[in-house]
């Protein structure tokens, strides 16, 4: 796709990414048309989006000073766009028009002195100010709290500040895109290699302050590796780490930023540490008679000292979506790659297919080796899987206009307590979508694996409640169904001692579990550090934790901030 | 040495390590008359420390209540040896007796529990508590600060809980000194593989808050990546983190807990992460003409993607010090390693030697590889170093007692300003001690390095101060000597933007420096987190951020708990 082409492409309003990239037409009959057997329904009608100049909205509650004003946005569309993330139970409403919260201005600030003035105004005038990157927060973190509230859109910050060559480090600001820095870092050979799934769409400020994972499967892929040095403002000041390629200098700041989720400040800049573009490939794709099989064979790769830049293990059902695996078959399958910058990758890949073989694993394609071509692309199994990661988000899409349910969960736990939590996630989310929704497909992969441990990653589709006619009855009806899955595997996450989130952070929807997850003197003196930096509140409303403190009771808070705000 | 003999070791109370393990005898006498022809100066007398029981002591000011009295020990040679840490400050002066402060009683807990008894007792009693592990910080970061204070050594805390054997995972208490830890793996066949220079005499928990550094070069060496979990008792309730291979749910609670420095919480336990014991070593030591030369070739294995355990380049002076190179030699040296569990590391040696070669590097030693072999020792420069490296701390106390100087400095820094930071550094140390002790040698190394940057290293070693006759006023008057070359030092790491310190924590001795790196947001917000853990400001007196800011100047403050504690 040209420049141009990418230009002219226009973002969902109320959806994942380009519109042009949507699940539709023929594609999305097709989709209606296999859930149906698969569910053994009537096909669903589709659901158009409303229109969203139909949406109508409060008038603003604020008015920017006038040296402030030229920053600031009225405009209805704008407001609605940053009225929701991209959660499910957002979108799904936000397809019906339904967005119960907008800001009442949207404030795109030029620079890291415009960001202070904007905090320093909200904080006289008390007005919350929500920090926005790309607005891709699946879990409700840039949902607009109550009263009045701007949503600060960081867009403008987009400049590529500096590119160190020598110590392979960038200077980016906040609010640049994944391709934008791709593209800014290709004349030097270099790669920030950081690919969320939301990498089109998504900034790095948000990336630090949700403490995004990567896609590779380990090695330096988590943003809080990638970071050398942070500029943030705060309502009470300037916030500038050193550049340093490490530090025992006290705690680290950027460490107490990493997953702030905007409670602390607005990050404005960034130091990122860059890597040579790999021209050194290794890929295979291999078959196991049963998931623990596979869960071993990871195990054995990464504790033999193997970092594999992909090592995703698909269930059957996770292999047959991602198109990795015929429909019917029964097999686990591993999409196994390795990259370097030039180091021939024969070595790693015979001593992780030994290991493989130990653990009852069969190579089905490959392994294939490619030197030399920077961009090109994977082929085979992972070939098929990337396509299939890239598309997932609008999979969900599709599924909300079909009346359906569309969810995933993602956690991280040790390796002693992988197989039963895998295990129970997956009874866990059949279990709750077929009470709720009578049906459900669940499709369970890994996606990062350590020496100590991995991440699964569950998706959940299911036909929504029955009965209830389009409209916003409707999408509220499909996101209390989802609800009621979430509420179910997130106290399995919580049981078995797992991480309530590995990369999606913690958001409005997370905040229940995480509560119980994060030390309470954590708790405390996160809320301390916040009333200090922020004393009028202003940033992250509802987020991480509660302003004030509810000691009666270690019970999730009854602040009304963390009520569900969209209820 | 067997276990026995172990047992019968004594540590020495006014300097480092095992008394037995001392430079003394016909091995001092020896290198009195290397530094005097050095220095071209008569050989200093020895002196011999005082005999720690004569040293007067004040009486405990304070008496632990009858439920925690059994905790407590007012013995004088354990209040002495509890009175002052490894600072070449501390011990030039200990050495002569003089320990202006010790604590009113050494407290040794035996549980979790007995830890938050003790630190409620203290907030009541308005009793200042110092946490102590090994007493090895090397930046005053175990001096008792004014007032009635106990030292809570954690020395019983020293149970490994767990060994899970499927992550490669352990449960440790804080109390666990480097050996006690290995032995109790050794049977699984895994390691920690965290081996800081003090690794004999330091703990867990000590590692923890002072965000140690392992002497490996590169990979998983610093003990921020090593733990899993962290549990901590504060003065108003109990810290505990789930164990997770990784989490995005908000900022990390053991990067808050990590470089702590005692003044959020006492660590008690903590899960680690573990390896397989290396059988695989790859061993080369190459010359450089340069030390500029040899930076360069360093960057290009880092940067190329290679992990060497071992890239530590010594400039000629440091080479001939370690035994790595003749005396007269004016090579810089590089001593080179890789280790992995099983894989043979042919490949990525013969990689770093190309690009070794591509600099001007030329083989000395090597290279040589082994298999099996778990406890083997290094031969040849890599060898010698590793003696030298161990015997570090010796030859401090040993200059100590010729009535010299001794200190080290460490920092880190990004490849772009590396070359001129080593320099600058070089000149600095060798300025300030040519003008302050008439003389100095200065050997400069670097101990670790990455992608981004490189840590440098710079042992100064200077005659003291003439016409001061052996007694407290010769310790005093080293110390002064001491004092003047850190500061010269410190503002050259502060003038580059470099860390005041890479791996020796901030203590009392980096604070002025510390306080101007870290950013003015992050120190507001880790005061209000001190206060609200712990009100009655009874931990880490004088460390990290004053209990009471002043807000009228941005210069280092004047509060009394910064103050030189020994002055």
């Amino acid at each position: 796709v040209s420049d141009d082409r990418m230009a002219q492409r226009r973002r969902s309003w109320w959806g994942w990414g380009w519109e042009d990239q949507a699940i539709q037409g023929d594609e999305l009959a097709g989709l209606a048309a296999v859930l149906a057997e698969r569910f053994q329904r009537p096909p669903a009608t589709v659901v158009d989006p409303v229109e969203p100049a139909s949406i109508e909205l409060p008038r603003p509650r604020v008015e920017l000073p006038a040296a402030l004003a030229h920053l600031g946005s009225a405009d209805p569309l704008d407001r609605v766009r940053h009225g929701h993330g991209a959660a499910f139970r957002e979108l799904v409403r936000a397809l019906y028009g339904d967005v119960p919260r907008v800001p009442d201005l949207v404030v795109r600030p030029t620079s890291a002195a415009d960001v202070a003035r904007v905090l320093g105004w909200c904080t006289d005038a008390r007005v919350a100010c929500v920090p926005w990157g790309g607005g891709t927060s699946v879990v409700g973190g840039v949902t607009p709290p109550e009263g009045p509230c701007v949503s600060l859109d960081l867009e403008r910050l987009d400049a590529v500040l500096e590119v160190d060559e020598v110590s392979l480090a960038a200077h980016l600001q906040g609010g640049l895109m994944g391709p934008a820095i791709e593209r800014a870092l290709e004349p030097s050979g270099l790669t920030f290699r950081h690919f969320p799934q939301s990498w089109e769409f998504s900034t790095l400020g948000g990336w630090i302050v949700t403490r995004a994972g990567g896609h590779f499967a380990t090695g330096p892929t988590h943003i809080d590796d990638l970071v050398e040095a942070i500029g943030a403002e705060t309502p009470t000041g300037r916030w500038d780490s050193r550049r340093l390629p490490a530090s025992g200098a006290g705690p680290s700041p950027d460490r107490w930023l990493l997953g702030s989720e905007g409670t602390l400040g607005v990050v404005t800049d960034a130091w990122v540490r860059l890597q040579r573009r790999p021209r050194s490939r290794a890929q295979a794709t291999v078959a196991f008679p049963s998931l623990v099989a596979g869960l071993g064979a990871v195990r054995a790769i990464v504790q033999d000292g193997l970092a594999p830049a992909n090592a995703r293990l698909l269930d059957p059902v996770e292999a047959a979506l991602a198109g990795a695996a015929p429909p019917d078959g029964d097999a686990t399958v591993l999409v196994l790659g390795f990259e370097a910058p030039e180091a021939p990758l024969d070595a790693p890949m015979a001593r992780a297919l030994e290991l493989i073989g130990d653990h009852g694993g069969v190579v089905r394609d490959g392994p294939s080796f490619r030197r030399g071509d920077r961009t090109g692309t994977a082929q085979g199994g992972a070939g098929a899987w990337r396509q299939a990661f890239l598309r997932g988000p609008y999979l969900r899409d599709a599924v909300a206009r079909l009346g359906g349910v569309a969810e995933t969960f993602e956690t991280a736990t040790t390796w002693d307590r992988a197989a039963a939590l895998v295990s129970d996630l997956r009874d866990t989310a059949e279990r709750a979508a077929r009470s709720v929704c009578g049906d459900a497909l669940v499709a369970v992969r890994t996606t990062h694996a350590y020496v100590d441990g991995v991440a699964p990653y569950v998706t959940v589709i299911a036909p929504g409640p029955e009965g209830v006619a389009a409209g916003p009855a409707r999408g509220r009806a499909q996101a209390a169904a989802w609800d009621e899955v979430k509420q179910a595997v997130s106290e399995a996450i919580d049981a078995a001692g797992a991480t309530i989130t590995h990369h999606h952070a913690v958001g409005r929807d997370h905040r229940p579990w995480y509560d119980r997850q994060r030390p309470d003197p954590f708790a405390r003196a996160l809320r301390s550090a916040r009333r200090e930096l922020d004393p009028a509140g202003v940033l992250g409303q509802g987020l991480l934790v509660d302003r004030v403190a509810d000691p009666a009771t270690s019970a999730p808070p009854t602040d009304p901030e963390r009520r569900d705000p969209t209820a």
